[in-house]
């Protein structure tokens, strides 16, 4: 987030595919010479709020958006369900523990245990209500939020060909007339902690399976952003 | 899988918006007068080999799949991790009583409740080795095989609009001679029991929640799939 000098409680909200495809979009535009320029809004007393680094007002129209992805969205969900797991699972435990001391009365291994657990699931698991946002595969609009860009907008999957298929969809936007430019940007992490025991684990046959969580899932190359 | 002729196996593993998809495509092509005609395979023998009914020689070079869609391979993603919490919690009430045993002696009661969750756990949870292809989304890619469509395909997101998107992708790749027809094909289905509470409860005031499981999620319209 500092490095790029973005809102950290926004990136915090981000899927790990979106804020790779932000941060290799914003090198993008870097590398093709495009500044980005401090937009203001007028207050109703005559001033200026200013809202954030935008692309120029003559780009800003005509500047589309691929965000190239294949598992875009994931990590959300899964770290989310994860933590309504371990929630749930605490609470089965804390059940079990009321109805022994119900049946057997208050042993004090029990009770003990019934309080350590207590404390341990502390509040409740709730889901927020902008969790469908953080789910929802929004990398390519929430970049076009960002930096301000109203061409067109769409997140592809072609599996391993996602940026391919891309680029050459921005070529035919170019040809076509949709827009004068297009940021291509793929990103997928499939090997973070979230998703590896899910999505790379499953690929591996059974016998040579490493232990969930023990093993540094980093060894398998398959994290990356790239930009056209 | 019966009214459409599909192996029932084959349609289980999909997603279900894979399953939406490739039905919505088959009427698709109904509709367009597109017949699929039963493809062979010669046999060392000089046999012919029944592969199954395919889109026409003459068509399959020239005829590109999209498939619209801002959550697909969710349901299976979500109902394999639902499989996986079950065994988790069932495991851990079953070390959570064994250590009671160990510290309490072999009350009745718990020893019981252990034997019942032991029946109740069966075989321990374990991953899949295709469950990747099944989380991926694929759905443009298992009816393009099941059609035998090699044209460009890919699967595109653009939220509510990712339907009308993918039917100016359509055009562009119609226009720019990328190949001669293209099925568009949309479907979502984030109401049922296994996303809704996940996807739809995210968007609901929390104190007007139903109870997750209890509720008839399908009252919100959200289910679909079209063709164009």
């Amino acid at each position: 987030a500092r490095e790029f000098g973005l809102d950290e409680n926004l990136v915090a909200s981000y899927d790990v595919t979106t804020r790779l495809a932000i941060a290799a979009g914003l090198l993008a535009l870097r590398d093709a010479g495009i500044p980005l320029v401090m937009k203001h809004k007028p207050t109703t007393t005559g001033g200026r709020l200013p809202l954030g680094y935008r692309l120029p007002d003559s780009m800003a129209d005509e500047t589309g958006i691929i965000f190239a992805s294949a598992f875009p969205g994931y990590e959300q969900l899964v770290q989310e369900m994860e933590r309504r797991q371990r929630d749930e699972l605490l609470a089965a435990q804390i059940e079990q523990l009321k109805k022994i001391v119900d049946e057997v009365g208050p042993l004090h291994a029990v009770t003990r245990r019934l309080e350590e657990l207590k404390k341990l699931r502390g509040e409740p698991f709730g889901l927020d209500r902008k969790f469908i946002f953080r789910a929802l595969s929004f990398g390519h609009a929430q970049f076009a939020e960002l930096v301000g860009a109203r061409g067109p907008n769409v997140q592809v999957n072609a599996a391993c060909s996602s940026t391919t298929l891309a680029v050459s969809m921005a070529a035919d936007w170019i040809r076509l007339g949709r827009c004068r430019r297009v940021l291509v940007v793929g990103a997928d992490d499939i090997t973070n902690p979230t998703l590896a025991p899910w999505l790379v684990a499953a690929c591996w046959p059974p016998e040579r399976l490493p232990a969930r969580r023990s093993w540094n899932w980093r060894r398998c190359p398959s994290t990356g952003a790239a930009t056209a």
